[in-house]
């Protein structure tokens, strides 16, 4: 089945990236739909026109995305309903859904508003949690083709993709092509490099062809995606489950996780798991740590407290550090890192806290200090220690990279006593 | 004139951002010339035809990226010279260039790099030093279009544009194009475009079509895009300055910032401009206000510290909540909003502090306090005030929200008082 995509929204041809784009290229490959066209037109009914009438005439799946707000520039229902020779029918359901929303908010719905509730006729409606712009399915029988609409913010585009566009495409499904990904933290892209390359190297010469390897590595985090595709759906799973075997033989612990999971979720399942809390005293990461932690559902049940302590006089009053040691050895040092921590775990009553202390930059460095210099400390029953690390990049790669680094600290620390336990 | 990009690559279907549409978009604006069409389309000779037949039917000036490696999937070259019944010239120049590159590195040149040294009948040639594959600039008289052929990967794709193809498309400059992004927070999105309405629509009917409006809204920020092309850059500048005007007439002090700015970047400004320190105490956005503020580099000159209290006891331990208030009312009530913006305004000694309670769901919520309740306190030496807000989305969007809001409600206080001195 042909598929092709119109990008909707003057902005995307003026400077913003295009994310919907990759986001619906590899949600439909998992159904191996390929992606033949990808347009990217304006907010102006000439060109929405020109390009919906020859996508409709070569038919097939057409996925548009944008144009669906509220607002005078939202053209994507009107225009597509007049190219198809359809009407706009007012949809009670959607209506009162928007209705019920600016209720909700306490907000008083303005007319604008109602041009959401329309529905090209003959659609069925995707309700849309998240926003006010429903989604549409229209099947257009004559020519073979369904045209899927769906509003243009990342979020919800992504949400009603999951709800109702992925489980209709499965009818539309041809070859099973599946894959999985691992993260990986702990090692420089070239160390992984050297380590895969034998396994990668032995695929290649097979030259099957239903294989596909691609990494990308984020700041220090190296992710490797393995696709493979085929007609039968359980050599497709053996080939994954063997290579999946033979990338963890290699790397060990270095993988922390797979597919949708993050290092602070998979901290807090080690937490959970082992029923242990967590608090953190954070300096130069700000608050990332805490955020990144207590962005994971029911991380409640672990975390307990953060403390942000920029200021000297913070770490000293939130954490007990002595001013001594802060004088003697600076707020960025191992012996301040060891005594946040451990000021931490005390004021908190819990079994872990993390510490991080260090200049992210760009002002703040010296020749002893340079910017990227953090320290990392981890006090838990088994005494506390401080690490030293020296982090390129910019502000926010460097906060970035810190609190990656101290969320690894502990995630090794629960998998060491995970072990200990075992023995 | 008429301007089109066609991107050419597979893996821009399957999962890879297209910067170099950004990267296009943005230089030819600078010109003037807006992008009618983004086109991406796989490496196939069927699709590719497709694809230029139709944009070379229109005209103009078209831009091609991708496709002229040297591997057998590289068909931009090859298809193109066929749409336009042109053939391919062995260019020695080119192959002498192509031939020392590899000399230099010492390797052996492939015989499939030596139709990266193909021009199409007629075309310019652009010396790429970046790598193999030049460019190629193909005047067609006939149609009144032009092709512009360039390599894919951003870097040599971005070092031709600028030593040649912006030099080459300044014949068609056509205009000035200046533009200003206002965001604007506190107000949906359909009640700013009810306030801003008169100004587009009287702008639109002076049918001038030098003026061009684009809304963007994003959880509660609104982003207002407003260019201006003409051939007077000073009546260019005038319009702007009117419209920039009569938008801050009508939405005043909604709008928080133009540009690069960034709410938590202005709420510092204001706080180091008058000299005011800042500490904030979090429980449901956990931790993402302090993160937030203290992204801004220099934010160490007036944020202080930050607690994130999760749990009851945090509370009461780091900001001393009275467990009394937090029995009789409940976490995520006014009264704890107010009694942890006290208890952190107090312990930090700062003059402003700001307090976050609430249900970021996706448990949690009861008939009475739903997900999405929050509560926001601020305490500074005016006293104490706490608001109840409702927000809709996820986990991730309502903590979003949460701190867009409470930071919100320390820029307004600041402008306040800044209004107060004034008088």
């Amino acid at each position: 089945m042909r598929t092709e995509l119109i990008c909707v929204g003057t902005e995307l041809l003026t400077g913003k990236l295009n994310t919907n784009s990759v986001y619906i290229g590899e949600r439909l490959a998992a159904l191996g739909l390929d992606l033949a066209l990808v347009t990217t037109v304006g907010d102006a009914a000439a060109d929405l026109e020109n390009v919906f009438r020859p996508t409709l005439s070569r038919g097939g799946i057409i996925i548009v995305t944008g144009g669906l707000g509220p607002t005078f520039d939202d053209l994507t229902r009107e225009t597509l309903a007049a190219v198809l020779g359809r009407r706009l029918v007012l949809q009670d359901e959607a209506l009162e859904d928007i209705r019920q929303k600016f209720a909700k908010r306490g907000a008083v719905m303005s007319t604008n508003n109602e041009r959401q509730a329309y529905l090209i006729d003959g659609a069925r409606m995707i309700a849309n949690r998240n926003g006010t712009a429903p989604g549409q399915i229209v099947e257009i029988k004559e020519g073979g083709a369904v045209v899927i609409l769906l509003p243009g913010p990342p979020k919800e585009m992504q949400a009603l993709f999951e709800s109702d566009v992925f489980p209709y495409l499965r009818q539309f499904e041809t070859a099973v092509k599946k894959s999985f990904v691992l993260h990986v933290y702990g090692d420089a892209e070239s160390a992984v490099d050297d380590k895969i390359r034998p396994i990668i190297e032995a695929e290649r010469q097979l030259e099957s062809g239903a294989v596909d390897f691609t990494i990308l590595a984020q700041a220090t985090v190296i992710d490797i995606k393995t696709s493979v595709k085929g007609g039968d759906e359980m050599l497709v799973d053996e080939t994954l489950n063997n290579l999946r075997h033979e990338f963890y033989e290699v790397l060990g612990d270095h993988i922390y996780g797979e597919g949708r999971q993050t290092m602070e979720g998979v901290v807090g399942e080690l937490l959970f798991k082992h029923n242990k809390t967590l608090a953190v005293a954070e300096s130069c990461t700000g608050g990332l740590i805490a955020h990144r932690v207590t962005n994971v559902p029911g991380s409640s049940r672990y975390f307990k407290q953060g403390a942000v302590t920029y200021a000297n006089e913070a770490k000293i009053a939130m954490l007990g550090v002595a001013s001594e040691t802060l004088e003697r050895f600076g707020a960025v040092s191992e012996q301040v890192a060891v005594a946040m921590a451990e000021g931490m775990k005390k004021t908190a009553g819990v079994d872990y806290a993390l510490s991080v202390t260090g200049i992210a930059g760009p002002a703040g460095g010296t020749a002893d200090k340079p910017v990227g210099l953090v320290f990392i400390g981890l006090a838990s029953s088994d005494g506390t220690t401080a690490h030293r690390f020296q982090f390129t990049g910019d502000r926010t790669i460097i906060r970035e990279r810190a609190a990656n680094q101290a969320l690894d600290l502990l995630r090794r620390e629960l998998l060491k006593n995970e072990k200990q336990k075992k023995k």
